[in-house]
């Protein structure tokens, strides 16, 4: 991996990775990339664009790229590597478009929560001369648009690249060096299992997320202010879940059926030996369950994916905190 | 309710509302109770006591209380507000063995999560002269033990009191004012309505919570370290979730069978619909949902429940953090 794809501007020798960075789709994600692109030299060039105006005007505002682009096929041009932060079930629409003005031996990649449908829908439709890499950074916050973004989200986050078998190896190596100058751990995986793996990690849990606050929603014997008020019981975390953008994972849900009813089954039946043992008042079997889930715990907390400071809806320095 | 209540020590002349508080399980309620009552001056002398020897040696470390106690019997002694913390399916039997040791004119209270099955099991123990007066407060982190407690910890948070009609209205403004000057809101509740609502803001979440852990845990295809790696995704906040205490929630769903199975099928209901609609490629349905849900979390925030910050399982000043 070249040496200068971690450096800060100025302070090593040479070129940036990528001449031409474009990002089309400038969300949470698009102006995250933006955001540590720039501070870390990873281009030396960033194109941005937004299918909306307003956030074309907003990505201007911020100065989050050195130009903003009225059309994708026009922002693609001469790019070197293309990135695509448009919610699942848009990416094929966008590939379509830009694949007649991708510039000879383009990266194209992607940031898609889901792999095998947006492959399906892409790979067939560009030409031969570009290389295209499916990636997932697996970060995020449940805020939305350019506003959301910021530099720190990737690190130590993993980006997972699925790349397909007849890949050039040294473009996927471009990519990965890319993502690991953004602050990313990179795994590289095959797409049905990137799915499956999804499926219970991130798209299963916030189904239930939105689930169960639909459910709380509607009920006639608790109203909405109680659901509210008393929401610090444990509702709430699955409030801040159930706010993510509701166009990207209703792409999700349909680009990644298989895998999410699957697991989605695993997921009912084991809820349905848990009902049982509340029904018969098995102690015993729901103190085992219990107590076992505290091991993944402590492996996602080893493995700094999360810290073990506890969360009680507060932050120091805000009103409510310390 | 007096003035006194919300004093800081020498701050108000006259005595603090309570002379002597007894607390009966030093876990994170119990402790952050101490906390709070030594720092706004809330009892003249705490006595603490906990089943387990190193507790009540790390409660005489810490500081937590003015005295430390062998036993429950000899704690409750002379004391004028009483405040069981112990897991709700241990309140019963403290209840029972410290009955005939209380004070004439004592309130009798508690913070468990259930309140019907708890004032079954406590209300027919208790001789006359003592005020029972069952009391829940919705705060918490997933964290355990007397070290986890803080004074905040019941800032702005709801608690929620739920008297026998028959009680003494002067003695449930004592407590009620014990809770305000704690940090609390209070809210006075009929028990049945308690364990519905909190079935849905908490008993539920947290069901669900353990479950999706626990599925995840005995995948094949997919492993624990990918589960772990990738927990970034949405999974990783429900694990904070299933990392409460397993005592304490096992007897949570024990003594609230009803409204949680209750509220479980409900919830169920709502999941079946969600799976049709992904089976069928809805969607508008999918969109709708997502879209809905949006609102419940704003109130929430709006209400000071919840901080508008987003959580990406870091927080300012840690080593992942800004």
């Amino acid at each position: 991996m070249p040496d200068n794809l971690g450096a800060q501007p100025g302070s090593t020798p040479g070129a940036p990775a990528f001449e031409r960075l474009c990002l089309i789709g400038i969300g949470l994600i698009g102006s995250s990339i933006a955001h540590i692109a720039r501070q870390k030299a990873l281009a030396r060039t960033i194109v941005a664009m937004d299918v909306s105006a307003d956030v074309r005007r907003r990505v201007a505002e911020l100065g989050l790229a050195d130009k903003v682009a009225e059309t994708a096929e026009v922002a693609v041009h001469d790019a070197d590597l293309v990135i695509l932060c448009v919610p699942v079930g848009a990416i094929g629409e966008v590939a379509r478009a830009i694949a007649p003005h991708l510039r000879d031996g383009a990266i194209l990649s992607d940031v898609g929560s889901v792999k095998s449908a947006v492959i399906a829908d892409v790979a067939p439709c560009l030409p031969k001369n570009v290389h295209f890499i499916p990636a997932h950074p697996v970060a995020g916050t449940e805020q939305s648009g350019p506003d959301a973004g910021f530099a720190a989200l990737f690190r130590n986050r993993w980006c997972i690249l699925t790349p397909p078998l007849e890949a050039d190896p040294k473009a996927v190596a471009r990519l990965a060096a890319f993502w690991t100058a953004a602050g990313a751990n990179v795994e590289i995986m095959n797409p049905a299992h990137h799915d499956l793996v999804l499926a219970i990690t991130s798209h299963v849990p916030h189904l239930i997320a939105y689930n169960i606050v639909g459910t709380a929603a509607d009920l006639e014997e608790v109203t909405q202010s109680e659901v509210i008020k008393f929401s610090a019981g444990g509702f709430r975390d699955f409030t801040r879940i159930a706010a993510s953008d509701p166009t990207m994972w209703r792409d999700v849900f349909l680009n990644n059926k298989e895998a999410v009813l699957e697991m989605l089954g695993r997921f009912n039946e084991d809820l349905t030996a848990l009902q049982r043992m509340i029904r018969r008042g098995d102690g015993q079997g729901l103190f085992d369950l219990f107590t076992r889930t505290r091991a993944i715990r402590r492996g996602i907390i080893e493995q700094g994916q999360e810290t073990a400071a506890p969360d009680f809806g507060r932050r120091k320095g805000e009103p409510n905190g310390d």
